[in-house]
């Protein structure tokens, strides 16, 4: 880990409850090139309605446009929960130079859990990995969206919404 | 294979040769649902400075606008070249009903060639995929682009671009 690696997972972490605000799946990213944040994002697909949404791909897309290239390769990504396939696909792509992420996503990582795609030699990209930074942050942050979400599920549509004749 | 699979495949083939005719890796793709084009794309890494830009992932914005909806469940792609990780992730995010592919890609490819994702059983979507469509017509648009580019790389400069003197 180094020392800087708290600092810019804590604005992954803002950018992760910004996502949590919107009623959706809190995870957020940084991109950091030569000391400077050159994009963020985090997890619009509710809201945009779109299967890319995730926060990796908005902060890719943000850094490509700032840098004027596809080539990230000054690059180091922080994310909240480590990276699915499409997202380790995306950070291999831009042949990113370091990954960093918090907490690990059992049922759909492709870093550690299910998949080792960053030390994978057949691909034309490997990009060193460091996980753990703030995990119980991250993983509480998602666990309180999700209990959040059931707890809402729980109570009768009465108590969420009061009706026209309870609201008038 | 279907029996309209070719009817699609030659749409994506003509995606494609519209990115060799603007100088990118020639990689089309179309999106099709109740047998209507929803999406489509050819890759545009370049010309955006995007590594996002590849063929499946500007067929899948636009068909997710299209539809109004990130899940695709309803939809097909068809790619001339099998999907590397972050586009066969992307396949998956997005729930695609199935996909059909032209030639494998030995070095990158994650349906058949590298990896078989889209029959993991741990992820949270499978889907069908039938490949070598018109896989010979895809193979031969990449391997003429890449035999063109090394041949414009052999000539020396003069001969391609007529120095000011010898324009004037």
């Amino acid at each position: 880990m180094k020392t800087h690696d708290i600092t810019y997972m804590k604005l992954a972490l803002s950018a992760a409850r910004e996502a949590a605000s919107n009623g959706e799946v809190p995870v957020g990213a940084v991109i950091v090139a030569a000391g400077k944040i050159v994009g963020s994002g985090y997890n619009r697909r509710e809201e945009r309605q779109n299967p890319l949404g995730h926060a990796e791909i908005m902060a890719i897309e943000e850094a490509s446009r700032q840098l004027g290239s596809w080539r990230l390769d000054t690059c180091d990504i922080y994310v909240t929960l480590e990276p699915c396939l499409m997202c380790t696909g995306a950070i291999l792509q831009a042949r990113m130079r370091r990954l960093v992420f918090g907490c690990l996503d059992p049922k759909a990582g492709a870093v550690e859990s299910l998949y080792r795609l960053c030390e994978d030699q057949r691909l034309n990209h490997q990009l060193p990995v460091t996980s753990g930074v703030l995990a119980r942050e991250s993983a509480a942050t998602l666990a309180d969206f999700f209990s959040h979400l059931r707890e809402q599920k729980r109570q009768p549509k009465a108590e969420r919404w009061p009706s026209p004749v309870e609201g008038a």
